[in-house]
């Protein structure tokens, strides 16, 4: 098990250390869960009664909490983000062991730098560039023609089809798939034709994309994801879609194609967003919500009925589809009232 | 093809038989689906017509409903349960040859034992430990650390990530993912920095789990699974979530964060519960429902306006932008005709 | 890079060419993003102006829009579908190499065309038969007694549990599941007795099936995608569905278990459907909305409540949940005026 001084964390994150720089810390905990020999940290002050009562060995917190903290404190004006840096100190992602793993496929005709590593029965493609660090996990797959930049982390079993382009820093988890064909069909009468899906996908830096996330290659022109993107588990990206920088999008977002969504947008966990619309810098938009118009203003935006029990439930929804009528017998109410 | 004469059935699910201990029985067949040599059931009453008419060779039903069987009965209290257990006697589940198929690739430091199979280019790192009569499919990766019980079966491209621990006799459908990182990130203002997710997942015994099912690792604790709980394909469940025994859930059930689900509860298809809530033990929530604040009773719960036609569904939906308007309207009405 | 004069092009798409058939097409692109050398098509009329400035080398219109067109033009009664056809001879599929890879375990006792090709570690298992020009991705996962018919493609990573059945021309993006259990359990109680899942999957001729999709066998019959049906990513497909011919299902579309889908319906992404429900043929569903009866009559349905800003869906919500209550203040409203 790693541990540190809590010196070495102090230096390490740039923070000042009030308490015994000694201190040995071997792991992170929550307020109320942490033992000793852990480091915890203090972001929302409606927990100050846990700060008070915590057994950390040591707390994270905004200099005016400093004397409420019953051990040794860390003052940062960021805690949460500070917390972000020390779980950092204590990552169990993949090491990079430079080289390729005997059981893996690599193409003659692919560049892997020497410091990358790829994980058993990985298969890369024709014409593949690996950068610097990379981590690829066991039995993924790279399609021909991809560009990985350096410091990537592709876990297991993900698949990448042919000329992604992923920049830097850019970690995948398994099962996500990057670059299948979008969903384009012409419908002749009869059947449906398959509009082959000729464009690419791009991913910026610093992207994290999720377990089973399936983001799919543009129609002519490319599917863009900007630095910093956040993506969570099982989402879908629809073909030609853009996402601006620094969005975040939770766990079962289903995103139809063609979609522009801004900088600094939250979609909550399993909402949606049909085709062609878009989305203005700083929209959130509320869990299982779906978008069905473009947003031109930044804010908050939400659907649905909200949680009832199912037996009133059952009344409300007889009474929305009798909405109209309703509305209609209120107006002729008010006309009669007033000839009161 | 197996057979079993209906006297071994009854033998095998301890039920009373009447009528030819010696018909021999292939399979399984619905009550009007079936045809002779198969075997049906009765658990609903109101399929008693399809029960008169069955071409089944024999059927299990209750007590009650022997005298309504055209042919070979057997008598259970709980039919639909020991179709179940018949069920068994005819499944096509991978049969476990015991050793480690001549692609696959195995760590020098795992564990596994004599009686498990492990298929063809699966992965098995460092300190992975294997229980009796486990079934590694083809493609799967375990990652460091994993120990799995006896009698599980992960079937072809399931992907564990490290640290995760398996009870036994758990089923693990393909593309499953279990123990990638939970989704959270600290905002310092100008971009979201990784909150390095360092606890684990464990699933207790005879806990099932659904093709394309994405369960996260905890951010410092453990994101648990108890024992007896039934995951359906494609159900995203976020770190530190809880789930409580025997629960069921649903396919494209999205799960946010920090959940505490009870025990015996049923979540239905495609419904959700945003983070750091908590569901009683018994509570139903229906298809596609959003749980957007902690339920303390059990009961069933739903969300949502029900289908209607296009074009109805359009007026009701202007209508419902309307509702805080319309009820001011209708109490302003009832002022003034009180005053009447 | 491909490129064709536009007299091959239209010799190909059996088209009226107007301008100069030694025109060099290099690639197709839209009408307002397409460069010299490109070949883009009208649709919809709207776009008109957009004809009017392209930059393309050729466009393919209706013979009403020839004259509107700057440059080369292709007359077609159905541009769109002209397009598709057209950007087949531009497609970046992948080509299939005959063959199996040397990494591949492919059993003793498959079948495969000599014109297949196998790619790295991929697995194929016992009694499997591949048909003529298959393509089998790396890493993907064939069960045993599978039957796949020609001309399949299965890209990466793609899992098909045993006795699954294809026809010719299938489609299957990575990580799509096909054949996992179908969810079923008995409850006996105590705990869930799971109901073996005997029956298989069928698929016709010219399916189209999405990355990350799951399609689950039959509990005794099989489940049946017809001919034709284009299925997107993350869709889930119960036991026991059948699924008319050219219907389109988007992505992260949840069918629960035994729906009788109809042929040409348009199931909208995010959608869902409650078991035990059919759609008469013809029917569309909107994005995310949840079927929760059967459907009889083809058209348009939709549930959900149009999206709203934060503040104003929670004053909404609230009088939603008043809604049963809003009713009868209404009618005695009506009565008491009715009265005067």
């Amino acid at each position: 098990m790693r541990s540190f001084s809590l010196g070495e964390i102090a230096n390490q994150l740039s923070l000042k250390l009030i308490g015994d720089s000694r201190c040995e810390i071997t792991g992170l905990g929550t307020l109320s869960g942490a033992q000793a020999g852990q480091l915890s940290f203090l972001s929302n002050p409606s927990y100050i009664r846990q700060l008070v009562a915590t057994q950390a060995s040591a707390v994270i917190v905004d200099q005016r909490f400093a004397d409420a903290s019953p051990g040794n404190v860390l003052i940062s004006d960021q805690p949460y983000v500070s917390f972000a840096y020390a779980s950092e100190l204590f990552s169990s992602r993949p090491i990079v062991k430079p080289g390729v793993h005997e059981t893996a496929y690599v193409s003659p005709l692919a560049k892997i730098s020497s410091s990358a590593h790829v994980g058993a029965n990985a298969v890369i493609e024709d014409g593949v560039e690996i950068g610097d660090n990379v981590f690829v996990g066991p039995g993924t797959v790279i399609g021909r023609g991809v560009v990985l930049g350096s410091d990537c982390v592709l876990h297991a079993n993900v698949t990448l089809y042919h000329s992604v382009y992923l920049g830097c820093r850019v970690c995948v988890h398994s099962n996500a798939v990057i670059g299948a064909d979008g969903f384009g069909f012409a419908f002749d009468g009869e059947k449906n034709i398959k509009i082959q899906q000729l464009g690419r996908v791009r991913i910026g830096n610093d992207v994290d994309i999720g377990a089973g996330t399936t983001i799919d290659r543009g129609t002519i022109e490319d599917t863009v994801i900007d630095q910093g993107v956040k993506i969570d588990n099982q989402v879908q990206i629809g073909h030609n879609t853009h996402v601006g920088a620094h969005t975040v999008i939770c766990g079962c977002t289903a995103i139809a194609g063609s979609a522009k969504i801004g900088k600094f947008c939250v979609l909550g966990g399993a909402s949606g967003m049909v085709g062609h619309l878009s989305l203005a810098d700083g929209v959130q938009v509320s869990a299982m919500s779906l978008v069905s118009r473009s947003i031109t203003e930044p804010g908050a935006y939400s659907s649905g009925t909200g949680q009832m029990k199912l037996s009133d439930w059952k009344r409300a929804i007889v009474r929305f589809q009798q909405l109209d009528r309703m509305a209609r017998r209120l107006k002729e109410l008010e006309r009669l009232t007033d000839k009161n």
